[in-house]
């Protein structure tokens, strides 16, 4: 039985061509400094991605059940520009900027309301089970091209 | 500016005693297994206490900010009934069943659907900054007690 | 190429039929509350465990990777008795206390120098790669009973 | 009383104005793809540059704890070669190349053997407790030039 739809874990949208999703801050996100620990943000850019996936009707654990591949990180840039604290209520923008046939490029921001705490630009690779890149399905690249038109 | 309604992070609720909290798994949960590393279902239940002491109306980030003090776990016991994986739904579910001056035991699950994977028992309790115990503010108590009646 | 021998990462030893094994506090570890979260204790007795099946000569890597299996966590009774803070020498001892065909229970504890900080039992049950239990190598309660003399 | 020596976490050295450190890839390091997760490598380069500080003779909790302040991240820059799996004995090489009154840039890069995994560079500047950027301690500052001569 699922869980009552007033139950789900949040999820985000797109609104035009930019996939918006929401994150908390808790307790296991900060360090000692009071701040979130500046490796975390990367985990929060990563539920972002997961999430867009899921809106997009692209379903990476059966992807990955099936033997078809999953997307390894290849590249990531990333500036801190302000911090987050405990019980922050933080907003992942992504955008496809650009597909090829076997990576995409995500440029990902994190802010609270207005202000931009970082901002950052990651580089994914499709790969097959033994981590060999391969070309990334043609239905998921169409999927981006529609959802972000004018990708490169 | 705060962020628009629909972007909040899931928040979860009080229902005959019992808070709900829903948690969703991405790859930073899982290990190489191919399922939720054991020590990540403890992140689930802080976040939850976390979520639970929000929903009550306690402000844990200025009790900690005010020198107030903040809850340590002193005790945990769990038992690992089935596996989480990628993208699962998950439901915390907590509640307090004892409370006494300085310390609470909160009773938690997580669940999928009507799946039990965890069940578990924490205890907290109440420390100020240097890390000593101290009383637990009576208004949180009293918070608790409104929340859960039947509370030990 | 190897690793010089004195980049090595640190590994432990058993003595007495108990295995020692050190860790260092990093910021990674820590929250806002100042000292290490409460999970990441689970992470530092995972490790030595992981660390003493490898001192016992047992590859739980070769074993997962042949389809042969690997050990999921069960049980964990864990009680915090004091904190640890950043840069903080750590000593992780895990004793195997009782060996069954299909699990192994193990006490561990942490330490700074004669200071305990935490005390636990973790019970670990071995399954097959599709998460079902299956016995344990015979060749492995061998070595945990050779290790280990006493074992219930 | 300390930890016998032959217990003591693995710590690094320099060596031509470079700092080596030695990681053990576990199982929370890694993810359902079977390598080790992209944001963990962020963590394992904390740890060396944390173990230069130390290494260095820099107490960073002692200027925590003093109110004096703390490195914050203000950017990271990676490239993923090859993925680290289970078990693996990895070295950290990190070399300080600038030095500014605020800040540092460390080129950090994370091998198995001769095998270059991941390639970066992290910028961090110093803060006070309230997370205003303020002018590193001059010898710190000193010990950096004499550990790493040449730096810009």
């Amino acid at each position: 039985m699922a869980a009552p739809t007033e139950l789900l874990p949040a999820s985000g949208f797109f609104e035009s061509g930019e996939h918006l999703f929401p994150v908390r801050v808790y307790y296991e996100d900060t360090d000692l400094s009071g701040v979130v620990y500046h490796a975390n943000f990367l985990r929060y850019m990563e539920r972002a991605r997961s999430d867009m996936l899921r809106v997009a009707g692209i379903d990476q654990r059966a992807a990955l059940e099936e033997g078809l591949g999953n997307y390894a990180v290849v590249e990531v840039d990333i500036r801190y520009r302000a911090p987050a604290r405990l019980d922050d209520a933080l907003t992942v923008r992504s955008h496809v900027t650009a597909v090829s046939p076997a990576r995409c490029v995500i440029a990902q921001s994190v802010q609270r309301g207005e202000t931009l705490l970082t901002q950052g630009s990651v580089t994914v690779a499709f790969v097959d089970p033994a981590g060999r890149p391969r070309r990334q399905p043609a239905q998921w690249v169409e999927r981006f091209r529609s959802l972000a038109p004018g990708i490169a």
